[in-house]
């Protein structure tokens, strides 16, 4: 887009346009089998009505979050391992929006940023619409590359790390317990603030998630993030921070000129679903089993249709798989040639740092997409891929 | 606040405390008689129950937000004389959030943007957050002193200015017919984008109120807020920007990266209230009476009390009173003071542009104060006044 006449910020020449808001618009139409989203299955929400809510919530709220919300979530956070107090807990209209906060208090034009390579997509946008000299760190399946990240430390001090250590979008991979303890050592060690997403840690398929990171620090400050989006109903935007109070102080005096507080009704439908805590296990039980027999469906249709095209490693959790192509071919122009093929994918192109952008990479998720439809899907795309290969 | 060993953005050195938020905490002990927060009243607020809302809508959402609550909008703010198409109409986090994605999109450190002198509390913030370089125009109860914006504009050129010209916070100040007219022609014969924030347009006691500025524009960009906080249920965080539709488009991709979308349930909430448009009218009829009361209460009350130490405008709608007091003393720190008299009001100072703070005012907000703790209320806080004049 064209800088208009009138003058707008330096910021607007780094808004890229969104990848996936485009692919969602892309995707309305119901022809077509699409791996492309990260929504997750609405057959499993629960029930959204809200007959008895409180007049009481009517009025503004304060930005910190409801407060016995907080304490919920505090004590569902310590449930993972990592102790939290209520004061540490600040609740977020998403957890994207804890990414918008974290961008604000740490990010002049020119900073230095540490995320994995590849990361989420929109934290690159946030990170890069607020200037950051954004450095990608090589993730593999156990983890992020201990030995290349002592490498850059010895050349820029970043102001964070920003990592997704447990089943990461976009590549459902798994930090190691042993890869955890070494980060966390290193961190402490260095004093490089830790910035923890943590959105899918609750979709775990093959046993229990590990420990936060977060839990593992002495030293180093941390900001932990969580969502209700994938455990319970996006639509509310609810999410949280937990971090040191001291950042929790300014995180709030930020999100109050971002939007005052967080919608209070999402806050206590959130805090009455986090409470009934049988029926709270019974739901994530049950879409881990569902998310679990998807994650099986596509592992066998990858295995007909791809062993010889393409490299992944199963997901032990999360929404997504992470395709590497054995040829090395720029995945993103085919994106439009599988749509004709009624079938949508993500290019892996969009989740790599500024710099080092790699093209054979293709994510896929298995949320939204039937049984029938992931194998149909993936037979269709592999044909794209052979005939992209082949020419 | 110390800044901690880690290193933090620029921008938390310009982070002010937020005198409301302290405040908010001050008088949620229900003793004090307080003049100082700028709630809608509790008691006016509509059936927040959803016993209806459909399972369809738990999914993420679209950033632009909903698209039939975008056309109720466009077609609600079209009736207040502002033409308006569905594809100009973002829906925000709140009101708040546009004054934030404006920040995003228009300021850099060291950018000129114009303000009102008073002005908007938490737009001072952000756009002092952003690292703006804040010039406010002096306002009078007929509007923004034009004579002064042409010298201003002689000197520096402002990304934009921001106004609030219809029963402003803090004043309640309504600009004029002609100020009205004269304001477009000068900013259309320059080009500065004009940001109009009308949250209280509809809470007008002595006839309508007067149609937006933007719609007398032909020429200059413009971005018009809008809010459901005032008019119907402040808990939701459901606002609005109008604006080019090229604006719109770029408003969206930093929304994007903000909060995704705004929540859902709350959109469908308020969409379902507007196009209710007979139980609409009649609310709206209600919040005007009633408030009218409570303005006239506090009008006979200040005569009784404040004649001989300040001056007012007695404000034609919105929820606030702004008193000049005659001798020249800082209202300030007669905030405690009056608070160990169990009254609380907004000290003048904080609406204030950097550099040009004046001490001596006072805001009273009459929207959540009974009539009779009105007149209470009004004698303590003079009594406190009083002394300091003497002292």
């Amino acid at each position: 887009m064209n800088k208009p006449e009138y003058a707008v910020s330096r910021r607007v020449d780094r808004l890229s346009g969104s990848l996936i808001r485009e692919l969602l618009a892309l995707t309305e139409n119901s022809d077509i089998i699409s791996f492309s989203g990260g929504l997750p299955a609405a057959c499993l929400m629960p029930d959204i009505s809200l007959a008895s809510l409180p007049a009481s919530i009517s009025q503004y709220g304060t930005t910190d979050g409801e407060k016995e919300f907080r304490q919920t979530v505090a004590d569902y956070v310590s449930r993972s391992g990592l102790a939290a107090q209520e004061d540490q807990v600040l609740i977020t209209s998403g957890s994207q929006q804890g990414i918008d906060l974290i961008a604000k208090l740490f990010i002049d034009e020119g900073t230095t940023v540490y995320v994995e390579n590849p990361t989420y997509l929109a934290a690159l946008q946030v990170f890069g619409l607020f200037g950051a000299n954004i450095v990608g760190i090589d993730i593999a399946a156990d983890g992020i590359d201990l030995v290349s990240l002592k490498d850059h430390l010895e050349k820029t001090r970043p102001a964070f790390i920003y990592i997704n250590p447990t089943y990461q979008n976009p590549t459902g991979y798994c930090y190691s317990e042993e890869c955890r303890h070494e980060l966390a050592e290193l961190l402490d060690n260095t004093g490089i603030p830790l910035i923890e997403d943590n959105p899918y840690g609750e979709l775990c398929y093959d046993g229990p998630p590990p420990k936060p990171i977060c839990s593992l620090l002495r030293r180093t400050p941390w900001v932990y993030l969580g969502s209700f989006s994938k455990v319970a109903i996006p639509a509310w935007r609810i999410g949280y921070m937990v971090s040191h109070p001291e950042f929790a102080t300014y995180f709030a005096k930020l999100k109050q000129g971002t939007d005052l507080h967080t919608n209070r009704p999402g806050q206590w439908w959130c805090n009455a679903f986090l409470k009934d805590s049988s029926g709270f296990k019974e739901h994530i039980s049950s879409l881990r089993s569902w998310y679990r027999e998807q994650r099986n469906a596509m592992e066998a249709s990858l295995h007909e249709h791809f062993s010889d095209i393409a490299k992944w490693h199963m997901p032990k959790g999360g929404l997504f798989y992470w395709l590497e192509l054995e040829s090395h071919i720029d995945t993103g122009p085919m994106l439009s040639e599988a749509l004709e093929k009624s079938v949508a994918f993500l290019p892996g192109f969009a989740f790599f740092a500024p710099g080092d952008v790699r093209g054979n990479y293709i994510r896929l998720s298995f949320s939204e997409v039937s049984q029938s439809d992931i194998r149909e899907g993936l037979l269709r795309l592999s044909e794209v891929i052979r005939k992209n290969t082949a020419a």
